[in-house]
């Protein structure tokens, strides 16, 4: 069964890659039409599987994100139809040449293939991942948690049903039913079939993936991030930032999870950022000098340094130097998006060349880094890891390059 | 030691991220100033490899790669000042913009890190892969096939010296001493340290790693190339295009491997053709078709479709269309280098938008995929996977990016 899905995405890579951007355009439309036509019927199958996880006892912030809400529908059409306006990648000619012995040697994007997405269950990444391999020429296989598995299996028919009746090759979607350990084990080892794994969701899940694949894997999502306080910053701007990047949205990778600050500017600095902390029911774990600093931070240990909290709690470490704050921050961060507040020059230079992650800031919020605030558009995730994309992963992402060359008759002396 | 080699490589490599282009230039020619004082001393330490392996009964070809002659040092320490021309690739900002907030985003190039670099047993690869490492601003761990290791011992040692001499950081480049595979399995898990390895060598080797690996992988190499004569192909033009793929180096991945000719110009280009291989003492296996059109032509199995034989043999396959012989190449194929000898504009565009591969060529020889003749320089290898780099990659496909953010106090709403 697996394998067959996997043949056949295959052949339909080969159909999606020759695909116009048109009528893609055209199927991307007609799909989220028909998601909003169908939305009675998919929030009716979700239901069953909402019951099911329910008596399974799973957790019920587990369940909030397995609900499919006539919201959520509507946010998967609109997700489809902003891929409309988004340029088709396929096709761009990202260098060219003439040698010197005449031949015109050409690099084009294509479509990477058949891309393979493992996620948790959230049945709405099922409509958002599709469609951003649709868009970009590829075929999907799709691999969604065994709690959404009615959900996503009627998600995919709808979409399957629309290309159909577009005559477009179906099989440019595949939603692999079996959500057995073996099935998506022994998914990760299609090398042959599948050109690269993309998985979506917490950290054990992409460890999983990162350990168990002989596809090359694109690890998305973890954040571990600091904003570092250097000893010239604004303190004002320094409240208003921090503030942001802990609190307006808690649960994702670009969230704050820990404050570095310069010791000259700790005594001023740290209880007027705390206050705001603690007005948002923050909980602040610090090293010793935060402690003896301010009254209601409660000590950190070794492990609060490389925890992402993913929670309304931050840690809190003083250092004495430029050099301490981005070697604390290398040692610690999972290379997504780091901080600086300053006034100086030089140390904003340092801490942009320096630190070690996708995205590095002076003066802003960690939580732009996000495919839309960097005006790429809809993304399938945010890399990091270096290899082939680094930050936020637009549609450009998904496609590779290849080199065309004309000759007329070269042969190599 | 495995272990504190990796956490060396990851202190080196921020070093390096530092490191200017003149001092790494100054540093590329001062090595290859040394290679070239120490030859003598390298030889005879190569010879005591040697002999070992030919005590342990290697075969001769592979002795052949094993030894380092004066002709060899001087080839390494030339590669290592054409290094010095080339440009440096760290630091060029490939995009930058303004968001309507006031942001601005800069994508800067940087290195990767710590490169893991596998290979077999021509110690010259030791020199080539720290050269690039090391212009591109990354940290090198060398680990070499065991034949080598006193050679290669003695390489690395002469770089180090230089390195030291220059006040570099000398864990630049390190070599893992041990070569057992337990220690090579080992290596292959580093994560916290390794950003890429990069197995060089036979499909053997590449295959091991890309099993065993958990670090991203680049998959270099091998090479199942076609050339597919079209109904309407010039002949004598296939049969400079073809003995030159075939003949002009058998042992590389880019040389020819397999014919593809359309039906309705077999009898007349097949003759021709075969009177020239044979002429080179080619070996040629063929189909029915084949086979019936020129005797001397013995049949092949299916098992010779998908073999790089790297010697001087070719197969012959007889297609009724370019949609077969489209199909035929994508099935067979490694994804590296594939040609059309055609002149028909349709088909030429088809077979370039069609095959699947990292060069696509129309009327020349597969022999140009290389670094050198597409103009890069020096090259790591030719990448046959889709993630990252696909086909020669010079300096550029060892690094990546980071985003810059230089902000005035956004956060976001």
């Amino acid at each position: 069964m697996l394998q067959k899905i996997c043949e056949n995405a295959k052949i339909a890579a080969r159909d999606m890659a020759k695909l116009g951007s048109d009528k893609k355009n055209e199927c991307l439309n007609a799909i989220a039409g028909a998601l909003l036509e169908h939305s009675d019927a998919l929030i009716q199958v979700n239901e069953t599987d909402v019951q099911a996880a329910r008596e399974k006892g799973v957790k019920e912030s587990l369940i909030d994100r397995l609900k499919l809400t006539k919201a959520r529908i509507d946010g998967m059409a609109e997700g489809l139809v902003q891929l409309v306006a988004l340029e088709d990648p396929v096709g761009e000619v990202v260098s060219a040449k003439v040698r010197p012995n005449g031949l015109e040697i050409g690099q084009k994007r294509v479509p990477l293939g058949v891309v393979g997405i493992i996620y948790e269950s959230r049945p709405n990444v099922t409509a958002d991942a599709f469609g951003l391999c649709f868009k970009s020429g590829n075929a999907a296989i799709l691999k969604g948690g065994s709690d959404a598995i009615n959900s996503n299996k009627a998600i995919v028919e709808v979409i399957r049903e629309v290309l159909k009746n577009h005559h477009v090759n179906p099989d440019a979607v595949q939603l692999i039913e079996d959500t057995s350990r073996e099935t998506a084990k022994a998914f990760m080892r299609m090398n042959d079939y599948v050109d690269v794994l993309i998985p979506r969701g917490g950290a054990g899940l992409i460890k999983t993936v990162v350990e168990n694949s002989t596809i090359p894997v694109i690890e998305t999502g973890t954040g571990n991030c600091h904003i570092y306080v250097d000893q010239t910053a604004d303190i004002d701007m320094a409240v208003e930032i921090i503030d942001n990047a802990k609190t307006q949205r808690t649960g994702v990778c670009n969230a704050c999870e820990s404050l570095v600050i310069h010791k000259d500017i700790l005594s001023e600095a740290l209880p007027v950022i705390a206050a705001r902390l603690f007005e948002k029911h923050v909980e602040i774990r610090g090293d010793e000098s935060a402690c003896a600093c301010v009254p209601g931070i409660t000590p950190a240990s070794e492990s609060d340094w490389g925890t992402e909290y993913l929670d309304l709690i931050i840690s809190v470490k003083t250092v004495g130097s430029i050099e301490e704050a981005i070697n604390h921050i290398n040692t610690y961060n999972t290379k997504h998006s780091e901080a600086i507040i300053t006034k100086d020059y030089a140390n904003a230079r340092k801490f942009l060349d320096e630190v070690d992650a996708a995205a590095v800031y002076v003066n802003a919020s960690t939580r732009f880094t996000d495919g839309f605030e960097f005006g790429f558009g809809a993304e399938i995730g945010i890399s990091t890891q270096k290899l082939h994309a680094r930050g936020p992963m637009g549609l450009k992402a998904l496609t590779t390059t290849k080199y065309i060359i004309y000759g007329n008759g070269q042969v190599r002396p």
